[in-house]
């Protein structure tokens, strides 16, 4: 379990012939943009000239980072011979308070070339790619190239090559695991349905078979919640390397944050754009599931695609189309990938949000009368299709086997002994802990329940203070095919402040997120799995 | 002269049921980009669930405008019950500070659909560039989704009625100037050519003929001097729309900045990401190109088109598709074009920089002895040809009148007559006030000057400070096909600032700029006009 690190840059003198400036850290964070602040009479860079330019170098401690320039005549953010930069950027160079800093302004970044040849149309190698994605995760990429990049390798314009040339070039721009494992196995979705909280059950199901499934997660940019969100509620997700690696040889698993673990860091940067602008092409899907995946050094993946009218993917040609790709560079990086396709058309389980999404995945461990059935059978089907990795378990047999494991409670108790081995919080989910201030969405008519709008009811909760308020979200009452009269609750908003609860407030009046109708009007199964 | 404005919008009321904060302005200059800074422990919002949407709209005094949330926890930038402004933002609100304002999490302009189409290699109508051009204007886009248009519509990516479309929103999206006069000229050059100060020669040459030349111009951004920037050497450039418009009354011509007159303005935001990006494809040039002039009320336009190895151009077929969408949109838009595609193998002049452009012009004006031979005969082919579309004057005719023009003093009496209206400032030309630091690129061997890169001698006088620094710049001693011997100077670098000087001396190390070799090896001249 020793991962292989990147090699460590060469130290950075200061810049040739530049004068210096003391750094100051200014207490603002600019979400995941590097600025720099530079008093508009400093003493020995004029910032007129630099401001033009926008990008500036700051080398500094034998670093060097890339910021955007922003001039104040404010001395109280910095004075004439300081130089200031945003928290995280001030971190980055591990300096204390008054450490001398020289700036330049930047030059573009070696591989911006390839962008351009990109931007015109044209095939990139293999060398283009890694020199674009070192780039990138060394913060050189401004947010506007990186959107640029973004674009420029949108649907269509990459080959299922050159695919595999990112996915490659993502993995080699951080740490890659090695487990000293024959077989370590992990799940994923590709995104896009509330609620659906199947790797919390998966994991201990097949981990209390015997498979190694570390299993590092995102947290949600702009979805009610990710799995490190809802399993945050139960436990620490943000654990050292060192210590998960631990967890991993007792337990055979873990459920925790990815991000401490410098897995395909390009990603995070990509990602830092692609979300803002929705953007989600099946080149970059297929790059920034696998790399994370193979990072972490897994060798045995199953991939939930859930199909519906407001999923990702909304037809069965195009999710045929995603599997195939997802399947082409799986094979050319020796990864065994077995896609599913599931049922996408409404959120799955009750809860939406972090706490309410912990309640359903407790309750499921549990037995719980109210379990919801939806997210048992998926994540039963899903397991499934995991344990039949192991030689010993014959094609067709692997959900008789998880759902003895989940009926026996030895799910539960596997998951009990990652929640404490991760420092369990307590987490009581017949009562848990929702927000306080809370109002029903109501069924404005009779009628049966013929759409449940997947991007409406995760944005609803998501104004409700999801996921950064764990007891924010939805609570699902009503799901599809439901039979509703006029004025019986469709869902419940819970929010923990005012202004929370009037946006959410606000945006149900706009559009509820519910369509009811007759039982006709039901939309297609897509999958029957 | 009374300039169609725009709709006012509609008073926008404070966000229903949204809690207000005080505003306050904080001395940051963000570069264009809207910054609010809310203060971690916010009475009525909290920082965190608002930050991961990163962009809000805030509403005050009946306005809207949109901003990049910075979260603080300096109590100096802001306290708990306020939210701060970058200087723009607050400026737009036309506000004291401790105005009431309200906030809220922005939602995803109108036209996003249209732009996610577009970036799926849609072709969008006319009702599509409208909403996404007003949507731009009005600061609705951030600067992700900026540079995701500038790249879905790039290169070969727009058909020519689309750019057409594009043009038209952007006039629509501005201000639209009518001279009531029958003929109003311009001209305009693609860009790209370092010292090619042209227009300072051609407005008061045709001016003088009596034709109507209302000359608006742009600061440079990446270059290292616009027209604005070396006319400001001169006179003040930055004058409200009603003087300008005075001044053209009276003397038939200005020569003036145009950011004051809110022509094009979607064009200033695009622009903003496009030179960042280095991209200027010939879709985005017609676009900008034209909708600013036809703004500013011209209705006859010369185009100058330079090509050479290191231009915007680099070959004669480029040029002729450039060209011909140039003449198709024009005539969609009733606006007569002429296109002159000139030689673009090596900076115009031999100034490079705001006070070394003056220089060069007001030699050419006074017929000095050492007036740059290249800047004249150019200006006064341009002016020919401007002069030429005077019913008046027979085809042919043009450039020989030009020269009567200048050589009799009269171009140098309209200049100095609207330097004198736009509040001339004292310049002497034999001695002009260049930087005091300065220092000789020489010839390392003996050779013919047989290749100038023009974006590298733009880059060293944009390191030595220009434009911002008006006496900072690259003063050529040298031109392609001049002998030169080992150790003579090529060019003189001058700057004011120590740290300024050692940019640019770094810059000439790595690469002067200048190649030699013998008499066979100058590039082709493209063109002979």
């Amino acid at each position: 379990m020793n991962p292989v690190s990147s090699q460590a840059p060469e130290a950075e003198p200061p810049h040739p012939g530049a004068a210096l400036l003391q750094l100051r850290r200014v207490a603002i964070d600019t979400y995941r943009e590097n600025v720099a602040y530079l008093h508009r009479d400093c003493d020995v860079y004029r910032a007129e000239g630099f401001q033009a330019l926008s990008q500036v170098e700051v080398r500094a401690n034998g670093k060097r980072i890339l910021a955007t320039l922003n001039v104040t005549s404010d001395p109280r953010i910095v004075q004439c011979n300081e130089l200031g930069l945003s928290q995280d950027a001030f971190d980055q160079l591990g300096v204390e308070r008054g450490h001398t800093a020289s700036i330049q302004q930047a030059e573009a970044p070696v591989s911006i070339a390839a962008l351009h040849r990109k931007i015109d149309g044209e095939r990139l190698n293999r060398e283009d790619f890694h020199a674009i994605v070192r780039d990138i995760a060394e913060h050189r990429y401004s947010k506007i190239e990186l959107s640029a990049f973004v674009v420029a390798t949108n649907r269509g314009e990459l080959d299922r090559e050159e695919v595999f040339f990112l996915t490659e070039a993502m993995i080699d721009s951080g740490r890659r695991v090695n487990w000293r494992e024959p077989l370590v196995v992990d799940k994923h979705c590709i995104g896009g349905i509330p609620g659906n909280r199947t790797s919390m059950l998966v994991v201990p199901i097949v981990a209390a078979h015997g498979l190694v499934c570390p299993k590092t997660s995102s947290r949600a940019i702009t979805s009610p919640a990710g799995t490190a969100d809802t399993m945050e509620v139960l436990a620490n997700v943000e654990l050292p390397f060192d210590r998960l690696a631990e967890i991993v040889r007792e337990h055979r698993a873990c459920l925790a944050w990815g991000g401490t673990a410098d897995l395909s860091p390009a990603d995070d940067v990509l990602i830092s754009v692609e979300r803002p602008l929705s953007l989600d092409s099946p080149g970059q899907m297929v790059a920034s599931i696998l790399s994370k995946k193979i990072a972490a050094g897994s060798n045995h993946l199953v991939l939930d695609i859930p199909i519906g009218p407001t999923a990702k993917v909304r037809s069965m040609p195009e999710a045929q189309r995603l599997r195939r790709l997802f399947e082409y560079v799986a094979r050319r990086l020796n990864l065994s990938l077995d896609v599913v396709i599931t049922d996408g058309r409404q959120p799955i389980g009750n809860g939406v949000g972090p706490v309410l999404e912990a309640r359903d995945v407790m309750r499921v461990l549990e037995n719980h009368p109210l379990a919801p059935q939806d997210l048992r059978q998926k994540s039963l089907r899903l397991a499934g299709r995991l344990l039949e990795c192991d030689p010993d378990i014959r094609g067709g047999d692997g959900y008789a086997i998880a759902r003895d494991i989940l009926d026996s409670g030895r799910a539960l108790k596997k998951m009990m002994a990652i929640i404490e081995a991760q420092g369990g919080k307590a987490f009581d989910h017949e009562h848990p802990q929702l927000g306080a201030l809370s109002f029903d969405v109501c069924a404005p008519q009779d009628g049966v329940v013929t759409g449940i709008d997947n991007l409406r009811i995760a944005r609803i909760a998501q104004l409700a203070g999801a996921p950064k308020v764990q007891g924010a979200g939805v609570d699902l009452a009503r799901k599809l095919g439901d039979q509703v009269r006029a004025g019986e609750p469709l869902y419940r908003v819970y929010a923990s402040f005012q202004s929370d609860l009037e946006f959410a407030r606000q945006a149900t009046l706009k559009d509820s997120g519910y369509a009811l109708g007759g039982p006709g009007d039901l939309p297609h199964v897509y999958v029957e799995f």
